[in-house]
């Protein structure tokens, strides 16, 4: 798409520099300014991002959306001793540019670089983390809850930022159902674009819908109000009458009704949230009221640029792209294991009538979309819901159905519970794509899906399988959908082996492993043997073939199966080896190495294992192969791992031999 | 409480077996019965259930409620071909006996008997698993949605039966967020007894109590609804109009509004519960229409009982009872886990303004009550709201608090993201002191807390400490109070080793063990050392006892952390001893026996280990003692293994030992 002469972008004319915005240090700057000047900043902050988002990628559309939100918020509030709690924090670019991070903005998302989301570790104007949606509710009614009881804290302020399409998930319900439980004077501001990363569901989008197009219902507000009165149905007296007639009202001309209300929070809205006087406006008004309010503002995602208003889901996390022209810079490479997962399920579907695909709001990001396009009705977006995604599985299953559920790893954390008790104690067959898997790079420490191997390993009767590749991915899919019971299958983000869908997706044996590199050097210092899951075998393949060089023989076998292991090859490796080294892109803490050497153990092996993966702190954000690295898991590491494993096996006075 | 003469208790005057209710050998007995016979058939199962409950206890106040409910949906739907789908499943004790489980009823709840909840696993009449709240709304939804896209099974009913507390958890928000998006005929029936195990909380209460309480509205309805059209402002044309204007109406006249209209769910009521003959009359109106209905029936907890009527909180689950007299046995002994907890709590609040205590639902369960009766102020019940009850306490503890968040094992489940996100990446000084860890006994498969361990050790900088003893966890939640992080501590339920709460509350060294039980018999066959956390270990401790008369030697240590672990004892086990046994009241998978054996391999360590924990596989229900025993952890198993393990060692030929 050519953009021209678009008034609305008035950057692409001006490329110069900004004036006002370069002036702000802080939120201090900005609150010496007039009214007036803040359409200036926000017009000057949406250039800024275009220029940098271009170049150094990130979630564009939804930042574009919020600018004048953020800019009206810090200009009401004394940030940061008065809190704004982002929800789902890629909205927040405005917000780090304006809080002393506009330089640091290039690097964002990079090695080093400021984080992608707000991060308390890394600026006080940063209140809490949020990674996943729908936690600010009930956080920020913690903090809003604790100054209420802190002597001199009274008078602070917390906001919370919530979208249209966290607020429908359980966790910002039960916040919204506490909020007016205890004294607190929490102000909630719901971000209304109208969508998520894809397309919004559930029943409180059509709600919140509704209750923005209604929002002419002032206009016959009187007529009927004085009507009421002049027939003696209602009177004027009474605490909240005018307040319950509005919603009556609103209930009468809407469908839907205000639930706000219904939670006892007082509602404000719908305003126009790309109207930051409006918005400073309001804000200064409902500023000091006393009690849980929620202000309900309407947005546009990608607003400010037209390819972005026009296309918001392409738009959400566009990459690089032209900001004279917005063509997009197209990825070149290998299919995406995302696009494998998607077309595999097409196919299995296509053949058996009972196959659904569940998704959580990931329908793009999980390729998910692929089978919502061929078969709509056996494929359910059911919005910002993990746990129910997974529970609505688990009653599909329990009708006779075989769903897939397509989740990242990372969200997955939060159906755990509906894993354990609403599929896996009934057996029932629900398989569990789980993307995202292992580090996922520039998005960070609460995107990384690390934790899946070890949470799902202790789950009785649950099948844990992990591919390599892509024609594995394709054959374990067809394998759990044979399976008559819950399995699991965990595949990263990216670029998988292949440029095309390999053909055949047969079926494979559960419970056994492959070996995928032989090595034979002549008289070998030492014999490993290698064992582990995933494209990071890759990795270690490379690295076995430089060890053959320096005389060690590592053979490396890929387990596929981290549930149940493949007891043959464990076995080869304790008694045919002179040591076993694990490898996983997933933490150390109870993952398959963890698993590995339980087995040893168990079955009165004393081989010297080491265990390769990632450690047991927090990662940040930099490029997967940087991550890997860091682990210690990219080819050098491992070599100078197995080396250094191999002279230790082998010296004579190693405590590994005891007397 | 004596109970006299009283009408409402005919079975007191009556102990003679009931006749119609010996009768009917299934729900199509029921079904031939005419509708005047059904509230004789209440009165036998309410006579039924208090004989059986009063010596084999069970739930009891939520049971007696949900009498006319089950047996108005037995008999107006087809079970089994139609669900009905349990939501926390202890209020279906009359839907056990009426299927078949009557005879079996007095063994429910122990080991080979029935379990006391629903279990698919057990009749072809329970639909689905049920023992955590809020999942049946997303498990029917998934059942009902299956049923209209399988040919044949188009007119099969689906029923959710949730109680008002339940209703309030996020799960089924987003359960009810979703249940209008795919065609589907889903009744969803609201059994709303006005309180959870102890009192509801949250605005989801008041707004249920608003629309109970504003029944009324009915009487003016016609009279305003003349009044608008005969001003003309509204006409008669439009579809929904009157449901709208009747929603308009409550809207009016009560607080609150519909929130279930407003995620576009037809409601109908409220109805009495307890009223059979006018169930089943409304629910034969609203059977066959189409589209997800709710249906709000007021019950009362412990109905046709009134000690249980009076005191709902003290007969959720009472125990023993005399059913003449109410009164309840008293158990003797020791103090239990959860007091020792409550009280220790109050001590260290008392002591330090910053803490707070929160639970989700657990008052009384968890003890909490004894800070809320003291400090209300900073005490907070959220309800069924598990991951908003650590997200809410990260924000607490955001704002300079330090929160207490007292939960069961199991249902800790629920808020395994909110742990990873909301508190430990960000280090918040939040406690986790998880109650019922471990077996539970009774209450079976989907309570055990089994996973703690090994989903928490997963974490990053998060502490976990396992007291042994009383004196212990007193110890682990003072230095917890003072530790400037997140860490967990787990106890089991029931009694602990005082009668009497000890005095001191001093801190404990982080990542420090003891040694509890050295053994020296004279010349050893073997030295084992044993490592392990949790009361587990005084039978440890007495299988350690009489081995000594073996001539085994086994030094039992008490690791009290799972994290970080003592390094000291590990090394000292790895290079002292002959060998190492793990125990722990937890799954082997990944939890501290897993532990142990990454540190002893990742240390280059070769020594032989034997785990000793819960096996890979569900535990049912049966008395904690028995459980234990099945698991290998009774003091005899323990020897048995420990001997075997010792000679395994000692054998000259064994594999552990390579060339």
């Amino acid at each position: 798409m050519r953009l021209t002469d678009n008034e609305e972008n008035p950057q692409l004319q001006k490329p110069e520099p900004e004036s006002l915005l370069a002036t702000l240090q802080s939120p201090a700057d900005l609150r010496q300014l007039s009214p007036e000047q803040l359409e200036q900043v926000c017009t000057e902050l949406r250039e800024f991002l275009i220029r940098n988002l271009a170049v150094n990628p990130g979630h564009f559309g939804s930042s574009m959306g919020a600018v004048e939100i953020i800019v009206a918020l810090h200009y009401v509030f004394n940030t940061p001793r008065d809190r704004i709690v982002f929800d789902v924090g890629h909205q927040a670019y405005a917000h780090k540019v304006l809080t002393g991070r506009r330089e640091a903005f290039a690097r964002q998302r990079t090695k080093g670089g400021i984080s992608g989301f707000p991060s308390p570790m890394e600026s006080e104007y940063d209140s809490f983390v949020c990674g996943h949606a729908g936690n600010s509710i009930s956080a920020a009614l913690g903090m809003a809850i604790a100054d209420m009881a802190t002597p001199g804290d009274e008078d602070r302020h917390t906001v919370a930022l919530i979208g249209d399409a966290s607020i429908g998930n359980g966790l910002a319900f039960e916040g919204l159902n506490n909020a007016a439980s205890n004294p607190n004077n929490l102000l909630i501001i719901l971000n209304d674009n109208d969508m998520s990363i894809d397309n919004n569901v559930g029943a409180l989008h059509g709600y919140l819908s509704e209750l923005t197009t209604s929002a002419g219902y002032n206009k016959v507000r009187n007529k009927v109000y004085n009507q009421f009165r002049k027939h003696g149905i209602i009177s004027d007296h009474g605490k909240g009458l005018l307040l319950r007639f509005n919603n009556s009202l609103k209930a009468l001309i809407s469908k839907h009704q205000n639930m706000f209300e219904g939670l006892d929070i007082r509602y404000f809205g719908p305003f126009d949230g790309n109207d930051v006087k409006k918005i400073v406006k309001v804000l200064n008004e409902i500023k000091d009221m006393k009690g849980p309010r929620i202000l309900h503002l309407a947005t546009r995602k990608g607003k400010g640029y037209p390819a972005a208003e026009a296309n918001p889901s392409q738009w959400h996390a566009p990459g690089k792209f032209d900001p004279a022209t917005g063509i997009r810079q197209s990825k070149k490479g290998n299919m995406l294991w995302q696009d494998v997962f998607g077309r595999s399920l097409v196919e299995l579907a296509s053949n058996n009538p009972s196959i659904q695909g569940i998704t959580a709001a990931m329908t793009s990001g999980t390729s998910i979309c692929m089978m919502q396009e061929r078969f709509p009705e056996r494929t359910f977006d059911v919005g910002i819901s993990e746990g129910h995604a997974v529970t609505f599985a688990g009653g599909l299953a329990a009708a006779g159905k075989h769903p897939f559920v397509a989740i990242y790893s990372s969200f997955l954390q939060r159906a755990y519970d509906n894993i354990i008790h609403d599929v896996a104690i009934q057996g029932l067959p629900v398989t569990f794509c789980i993307d995202r898997a292992g580090v996922v790079g520039e998005d960070g420490v609460t995107h990384h899906g690390l934790y899946d191997l070890s949470y799902l390993r202790t789950i009785p009767n649950l099948l844990i399988g992990v591919p390599r590749t892509a024609a594995r991915l394709r054959q374990l899919m067809s394998t759990a959908a044979k399976h008559q019971g819950p399995m699991a299958i965990r595949y990263p983000r990216g670029a998988s082996d292949v440029a095309q869908l390999p053909d055949r997706q047969d079926t494979i044996e559960i419970g056994k492993g492959d070996l995928i590199f032989q090595s034979s050097p002549e008289s070998p210092q030492a014999r490993i043997a290698l064992v582990g899951v995933g494209p990071i075998l890759d990795n270690a393949v490379k690295a076995a073939e430089e060890l053959a060089t320096k005389g060690i023989g590592v053979d490396v076998y890929d387990l596929i199966w981290v549930k149940p292991l493949d007891e043959e090859i464990l076995h080869q490796a304790a008694t045919e080896y002179d040591g076993i080294i694990t490898i996983e892109d997933g933490t150390l803490q109870g993952g398959l190495g963890s698993g590995v050497a339980e087995w040893i153990v168990d079955n009165g092996y004393a081989s010297p294992i080491r265990r390769l993966g990632i450690p047991d702190r927090w990662m940040a954000h930099a490029s997967v192969a940087e991550l890997h690295k860091e682990a210690g898991l990219d080819k050098d590491s491992i070599v100078r791992s197995i080396a250094e494993f191999a002279d230790t096996i082998k010296a004579p006075s190693n405590k590994l031999y005891r007397p």
